[in-house]
């Protein structure tokens, strides 16, 4: 497809898909004259991700850039990607002083959690900061977690976790992706390791804001059962 | 305490502190000469509240603001103000097409599983419109929800949700809190409603950090296992 047709089917602005052109975070298309390129499929769902990236999951640029790479990079191991993910995410709150005695505990509170699930976690992850700084900030307002406490939390998580990562390999046809460049790779081939992790991605960041819509709506619900 | 006192303790810098003065976010101090002010352990409490709400729930300014008015509404039922800080969290990603079938298929599907879970929610609660957009962006890319579906994340978020609201009840002494200008008010007593709103507001804002940060350690963890 030209252009004009690629930003009708995604909804993206022929301006703002140049500019990703330019970025190098949508590949070229095959050049058919001077002035004009082709655009597959393959080009279609990678602006469908980056805008579900930016739109939904807030992700900036520069992070996006390195999620993207990763996803291209054919050596990358699937844990090394999701790791790049990960590490790319925000927020990214100021870094605590060391002498804090509630970031000190709070640290503590986060390392005594991982090892007591048994989490296989780097020191330099950093979700641990962001839940340290958190609990920092829960403990100097005097806030306690609620009933069953933390674990109750991370218990609901690693469950959640465990059915989300395994199903990257149980069921790779759910989400069929042709590889950039390949419009014939099947995704069950190895070459559909880009199908695999563009859907490592999207889980990864869009499943966030499933669960904190969720949460939300958890939340108006026991409030209006309780206090309306 | 002075200005100063104020300001190491809660580690705003005075200059920021005064922004918050002139905005109206943080209540002014007991004048005690014409340039100084005494502020007491509710200013400081008020502070750290506002902190952490900027800092890790990234809150901004428009909405802190709207946020602190109802938390500090004598009148304001619990409900209403658990709705405001609900109605004032982004993301807010640009509305849906109204035309897009993967717009209407998601937004049916909230219909359905609020109506699967039985739960009460406004018809224009901003969180079935993050939801909606965010399964549409998913659909758009063929991704479909790993395992159990929806409704296990629906389930899991329930769960927390209800421990949460209602320990807002039960454990009105897990959150001792001041009332603003009135420092020998017991939480217990209607006065601390104050202690209250910022328990909620805080748990509501702070908890979902708390839940993005562990879904990340827990993947980390389920990947090395899988895929490490």
């Amino acid at each position: 497809m030209l252009m004009a047709e690629l930003s009708r089917r995604s909804g993206v602005p022929v301006a703002t898909i140049k500019y990703y052109l330019r970025e190098s975070l949508l590949p070229a298309g095959v050049a058919t004259s001077a002035t004009r390129a082709e655009y597959g499929e393959a080009h279609l769902r990678r602006l469908r991700l980056i805008r579900a990236l930016v739109d939904i999951g807030e992700v900036p640029v520069a992070a996006l850039r390195k999620i993207l790479a990763v996803v291209d990079d054919q050596d990358a191991s699937v844990h090394k990607m999701l790791g790049t993910v990960e590490y790319q995410l925000g927020p990214r709150p100021a870094v605590a002083d060391d002498d804090d005695p509630d970031w000190q505990a709070a640290s503590q509170e986060v390392d005594d959690l991982i090892a007591e699930m048994g989490w296989t976690v780097t020191p330099f992850a950093p979700a641990r900061t962001l839940l340290a700084l958190t609990l920092a900030a829960l403990r100097r307002l005097g806030s306690a977690p609620p009933g069953a406490g933390l674990r109750a939390y991370a218990e609901a998580m690693a469950a959640l976790a465990d059915t989300e990562v395994a199903s990257l390999v149980r069921d790779p046809d759910s989400a069929p992706s042709p590889q950039l460049g390949a419009a014939s790779v099947r995704p069950s081939e190895p070459g559909s390791r880009v199908a695999l992790a563009e859907s490592a991605v999207l889980g990864m960041v869009l499943y966030e804001r499933v669960i904190v819509a969720l949460r939300r709506l958890a939340q108006e619900d026991a409030s209006a059962r309780i206090f309306g």
